[in-house]
């Protein structure tokens, strides 16, 4: 499938978009946030909202309507709540795009337009949502009102694949065993990180973290941190900060000139040191959101060996009724 | 001032108002998010969108210019990143309301509309951002679109102080004292909200408890924790849920019966045992955050009272350079 495709059958049916609403749960909506970020900042023409499923449904957008393009993604295709989204932004009359990993299941249907992704160790990121959504937004861009970042961003979608692989090394020669120290020191931690990435530092927590180790932490956004959360630093308290190479990145800056000086607890993951710098600038704050996911995957699996806690284990998700 | 007075200037100078952004930090953004929340659900013609002051300023909407409103709130009316981003908004020829208790202020300029509002006990939530914000939606939704909710929103807001009042007494003789023994028996813990009340979800997190008790807590959505955060719960972790009244309640409950069976370590405030259910169905998302607001207000000061540790100290905020 190629997303210049979608949006001319889109644009087609639907003459203009002039919203487009990303919604999922958890890990997948984690993954449409940056195309969130991206067509807010990028677009004149389309606005964008970013919503859990479930409160999709219950809190509908009064705007949902035949100009609406509603991208839903659910990996096993059969969340409930995100499927019966897609249901209803159909039903309004909005164009659908699903994307799944499983051809067959409930997200895959003839009322949407379903992109089957694969998924796995070797994919590319051109190929999974964090590669497809943002060229979405950019085909999107391109035909309603031009877009002149276009090639820049289908450059930088084949560079991270490269700076991906090279990047894992690092990170696991530089912070696994660090990381892995670090949790055995704090039963509870800070992540901090902004812009798109802010994305992957709540995935870290919620998905890493919180649901594949069981372990406690929380996620603050680096901006905000000044606001309140900062109160609580101190020596013995542990904070993680991602720190991104786009314009947002000066709010991970100041947050590290407080951290280095508040806590002797700190470990930083600079996104300039791990490739992100080869990609074109105006590009860079939509793609590097895959590098903190691939990173979040290595650092997960280092504290799920110290700790004998494969990240596969779930003890309620699936298993229980809920 | 009153908020069908600026609406009117507003439309008069501006034509039509197409987006509306809400921008301030910390606890400012919190009492803007109701607001936000609101116009999405109600708006068929006005979108919107809630940032963060300084990512607003980095990371700014393309369709910021003319035909925007952006709501900047600041309480103390100096907050740099905010007023920066009011100069920009301005710069970009969009209307500009301004939110400050400081008269005088950076915020308090003759290029924005500038609304000084009273703080402190005793003060109506009709004058304050909690009321006056989703005054300024009915408004611009009545002169646009039309509202017909209109009366039940200002007759809602009118009862708040009633509700606000008992509830305070209510709160105190029932939770005041197992919050404080929660606290006590555990470093950290999760708050749980979703609808408009995850904004106090998130503020009780980052200011009552992490700034004003410098307390390690998180901050999570009632419907994404099933998505995730849910694998952390057992017995031993205390997780405070935080129940509205409107359409979200249902992921609220949800959370409940799980939690029910997977902690001993429970704390529940639903807003319908506290007042609520007198509000008219269709408004009261909207303004139960002032309710939650009002309760952590008093949880804090318990917590406060427990630890011998005022929620008026800070060691950081407005102390260091950062």
């Amino acid at each position: 499938m190629k997303a210049s495709e979608v949006i001319k059958k889109i644009l087609a049916e639907h003459g203009e978009i002039t919203e487009v609403y990303w919604v999922a749960c958890g890990g997948s909506l984690i993954d449409l946030y940056p195309s969130h970020f991206m067509l807010t900042v990028e677009s004149a023409k389309t606005s964008s909202g970013w919503h859990t499923a479930k409160e999709f449904l219950v809190a509908t957008p009064k705007k949902l309507g035949k100009h609406s393009l509603v991208v839903m993604c659910s990996h096993s295709g059969n969340t409930k709540e995100a499927v019966d989204s897609a249901i209803l932004a159909h039903e309004r009359g909005a164009a659908v795009v699903t994307l799944t990993d499983n051809a067959g299941s409930k997200a895959d249907d003839p009322r949407f337009i379903t992109w089957v992704y694969p998924w796995g160790d070797g994919v590319p990121t051109a190929e999974v949502p964090l590669g497809i959504c943002p060229m979405l937004v950019a085909e999107l861009l391109r035909a309603q009102e031009g877009f002149d970042k276009y090639d820049a961003l289908v450059k930088g979608i084949a560079q991270m694949d490269d700076i991906i692989a090279k990047a894992k090394v690092k990170v696991n020669a530089e912070l696994g065993e660090k990381f892995a120290d670090l949790c055995e020191k704090n039963k509870f931690f800070y992540i901090l990180g902004s812009g798109a990435n802010f994305s992957q530092t709540y995935g870290f927590a919620i998905c890493s973290l919180m649901e594949m180790q069981w372990q406690n932490c929380c996620y603050i956004h680096s901006g905000e941190y000044f606001h309140g959360p900062f109160e609580c630093t101190e020596p013995g308290v542990f904070y993680f900060l991602q720190m991104g190479s786009s314009s947002a990145r000066v709010m991970d800056e100041r947050a590290l000139a407080f951290l280095k000086t508040h806590t002797d607890q700190l470990m930083v993951l600079d996104a300039l040191e791990y490739g992100m710098g080869e990609v074109d600038e105006g590009v860079r704050a939509y793609l590097e959101p895959a590098l903190f996911y691939a990173m979040n995957v290595e650092l997960r699996a280092a504290r799920g060996k110290r700790f004998d806690h494969s990240p596969e284990i779930r003890r309620y998700m699936g298993i229980e009724q809920y």
